[in-house]
């Protein structure tokens, strides 16, 4: 459908200049609290402050504006669990293209209305007996609309790794390496464009992908070498991590640049979700959290470690959220 | 008890060198769904994600850094409903000084915890029976305790005053001048110190502090010219902003500088935290939301203006948030 030609350091760059003054350029953070617990200097990528709440504007967009509606007269189609949703809803929105996003039914209600109020249209289907890829491709060929992958795409996978070469330049801007990079992971593309990013500016730094546990099809993956798929496609609080298997794309690069992947589990989420309430003041949504629950429940070394650690989102329904602080 | 000279835009200069490395410089963040709705471009500067959850620690340390243990035996004591506790407490914990500080009982328990947590001595005093200056000054001199003032003190409305420096710098250094800044008044500190710092560098800024509906002192004193008293000690949502009346050193400088004060209703803070909730992806307590509260209430002309607001803490109990996501 796509060129699937796997994207380079030189992409990513190509994709932030694109980026400029359409994307947030997200603040590093730091916590004193954080450091202090961890022993680590914490270098905090909150990528919930990204335009539509998490970090997956910046693929959409770098895909997005790239077409052209005269080619595309349908403009472009896709299909997410919520975010990469709002991300091509907004991209197409400011690129004057229609979209039509297929999402579950049963995503967060903050995700599909804010896809809506983007101005997509949004086809809702059941994860558990049917083939979102097979209704997106019927959308797309129909209707003559460009199907962007969410993850299994060059210019995403570069558009998000321009969230870790603004947090490699931001660090060294305050004279900091990062020893290590921590980010959520489903599909793959986000941890695989922070690695593009990370591992051409500084090849020693450890990158690691954290899965919820059950969805550890990374970890799996690079443990035999061939990408292996999760037996549930639902079942953990990490609505926006529930990939069904590594992309063909993503994996080409993540398992050649990863150190590994790690595995955290809902409570331990749910915990994080609350750290970042109390201490960071963030919200998190649950799959935007699992870096931080893998950093607190001590799934590496900590240390004298500066530790780079990317929050991809924040879309989380009020209603889940306050059940989430009320379990405490 | 301290010198009360009036402080400068050069005190707050060199409170900022004093604080560099020990609080963090928080980020100047653009959301363009505020930007949408207002019509203008909000520059927000965040100081929930100060350390210790409020803008208060950049005052407490610039006070409390400057004191010798062999001056004060007792270290230092102070009287706040929670956020100037906090700050002080850290403070002192980093300078190694004793910190008693007097709290109403009633205030949010994160507050009170976070003040434990930091090592000092909390006092509790009911706030409808008892006077806390009363209590605060006998602890002083049993203890030989340097007494600080959560406002009315040169070097607490100067570090204050850093957050407004940073917030111009930041500006400057995207090519913006800001009309306008909005920050949530209870004593008159923080937009003290913020007006020292931005009139300074830009004269023709208009600076408005925002108080909760009910506790409008100083609307009534810069009407009158003279320092009003509210009539109430309780009865707003906004915890941190109920002081009795502006202080005298705040007093001298607000007369002068600012250009109005603003109030708003507690169902408009509510608001303004959801909003910050679900579209700014940040945790705000009550009173750290009244400048957004007034902007989204339409208390100011936003079309076509920058206009700068100071999110001025985050440090409410999960319950309470809970219950004001449900209120929607």
């Amino acid at each position: 459908m796509q060129t699937q030609k796997v994207p380079t350091f030189e992409d990513v760059s190509s994709a932030l200049k694109r980026l400029s003054g359409t994307a947030i350029e997200t603040p590093l953070l730091e916590s004193a609290i954080l450091n202090e617990r961890t022993g680590a200097r914490v270098l905090i990528k909150p990528e919930n402050l990204q335009r539509m709440g998490a970090f997956k504007f910046r693929g959409a967009y770098n895909a997005v504006s790239r077409l052209s509606r005269d080619e595309w007269p349908g403009g472009v189609t896709a299909c997410s669990s919520g975010n990469h949703a709002g991300g091509m809803a907004e991209a197409a929105r400011l690129c004057n293209m229609p979209a039509t996003i297929v999402m579950p039914e049963d995503a967060p209600e903050i995700k599909l209305s804010r896809t809506r109020a983007a101005g997509a249209e949004v086809v809702t289907y059941d994860r558990h007996t049917e083939d979102r890829e097979k209704i997106a491709a019927e959308i797309s060929s129909t209707r003559g609309a460009c199907f962007i992958s969410p993850y299994d795409h060059p210019h995403i996978i570069a558009g998000q790794g321009t969230s870790g070469l603004e947090l490699m330049r931001q660090a060294e801007a305050r004279g900091l390496r990062p020893d290590c990079l921590l980010a959520p992971c489903g599909g793959g593309g986000l941890i695989a464009g922070l690695a593009l990013a990370a591992k051409h500016l500084q090849p020693d730094i450890e990158v690691y992908a954290v899965e919820p546990r059950g969805f550890d099809d990374h970890a799996r993956s690079l443990a035999s070498g061939n990408r292996e798929r999760n037996e549930k496609v639902s079942g953990s609080i990490c609505d926006a991590l529930l990939a069904p298997m590594p992309g063909a794309l993503t994996f080409q690069i993540n398992s050649t640049l990863l150190s590994g992947a790690l595995d955290v589990s809902d409570d331990e989420v749910r915990d994080a979700i609350r750290f970042a309430f109390k201490e960071l003041k963030l919200v998190l949504e649950p799959g935007g959290a699992a870096a931080l629950a893998a950093l607190l429940s001590g799934r590496i070394p900590t240390q004298d470690r500066i530790i780079a650690l990317v929050l991809s989102g924040g879309n989380v329904d009020g209603d889940q959220f306050a059940e989430i602080l009320a379990a405490a």
